[in-house]
């Protein structure tokens, strides 16, 4: 099947989508492709195959924050680490993007929540980030919540999930070319090329 | 502390360090950089962590798989997966290695023990993996096995261990710039950047 797209899968709670959300519009611009942004839950996922990559882990969790911080500095990305992690409302955050990638608002809200995270320390999904994201982009929020809350929203945001699955999809970010799937923010070059030449060029 | 080497820590047993074992030494002189060969065990401290990357993770086994088959082709390595895994002769395979290291033929029997595994299907540390790459090397296999099962060995391999261990070292390969640790083989161009600028270079 032809595909026009890189296939952004991604999931607020993930530290290192920090990097993909806020720097692929400028990759999409500068290469001249087009991704198609598709939130979804990665945690249910991850629950599901026993995948617990840094819970109960704190020598990998603190390469973790480590290795971000300097690939965040790499990208000119303002980070403050260790950030709060694991995320309490992780899906409520999820689905505030869903519903805005239909309005029109939700990559610009995804890279705003996701900067006040890991550059101020505030939970996506929670309070002051929830509101000072979606009113910075001109949204109310209690509109806004009241939205992602409902069925059809929610049945989206799961649907996207059955469909990342069945994918193979396991961890977030993944780019996904045709059937080809590569997990992780430093996986996007590799990504790239898949899609322009099917196959990984150095 | 000036140092005037990457420090190259890695495991036999570990699928993506054959990316890293195979390159490396083509790395060091087009960078014109040197790289300390540092066997540990991985699987030592994986245990103390918990931390089970694939064991019962199918789905996340499959993405690797693919991931180095594909990595692998970029890098003009033969391949053929899966291989076997785990390896159930792992501590010999990386005793082997420090023996090598000290008597000269360490680097080039880890190239041709991965090899080995990874595109014919044998595993290192067992026959006929063991006997083949030696042999190629012009060592003999009995005294090599009798001298990697020896005490002063086993004391390097763990004291390795330790040192690793106490650097916050979890995966392999990493490589190590001082204490800044680079986790994965897709995080050489990050430890050459860091090596040489104290910095991540996009």
């Amino acid at each position: 099947m032809a595909d026009d797209a890189i296939h952004f899968w991604f999931s607020t709670g993930s530290t290192y989508t920090y990097l993909s959300v806020s720097r692929i519009e400028h990759v999409a611009s500068t290469e001249g492709v087009r991704f198609d942004w598709r939130p979804f839950s990665v945690r249910a996922i991850m629950r599901e195959q026993n995948n617990i990559p840094f819970a109960g882990k704190p020598v990998k969790s603190a390469y973790m924050w480590r290795d971000l911080e300097r690939r965040a500095a790499m990208y000119h990305l303002p980070i403050k680490v260790p950030a709060p992690y694991p995320l309490k409302e992780f899906d409520l955050a999820n689905r505030l993007v869903v519903l805005g990638l239909a309005e029109g608002w939700g990559k610009a809200y995804a890279m705003a929540s996701y900067r006040r995270w890991l550059a101020d320390g505030q939970e996506p999904g929670c309070e002051p980030n929830l509101s000072a994201s979606l009113r910075e982009l001109g949204q109310d929020p209690a509109r806004c919540v009241e939205r992602a809350n409902g069925d059809d929203v929610v049945e989206l945001y799961e649907a996207a999930t059955d469909e990342a699955r069945e994918l193979g999809i396991f961890g977030s970010p993944t780019f996904a070319v045709g059937r080809e799937l590569f997990w992780g923010d430093d996986r996007l070059d590799d990504a790239l090329s898949w899609f322009r030449h099917g196959r990984l060029v150095s």
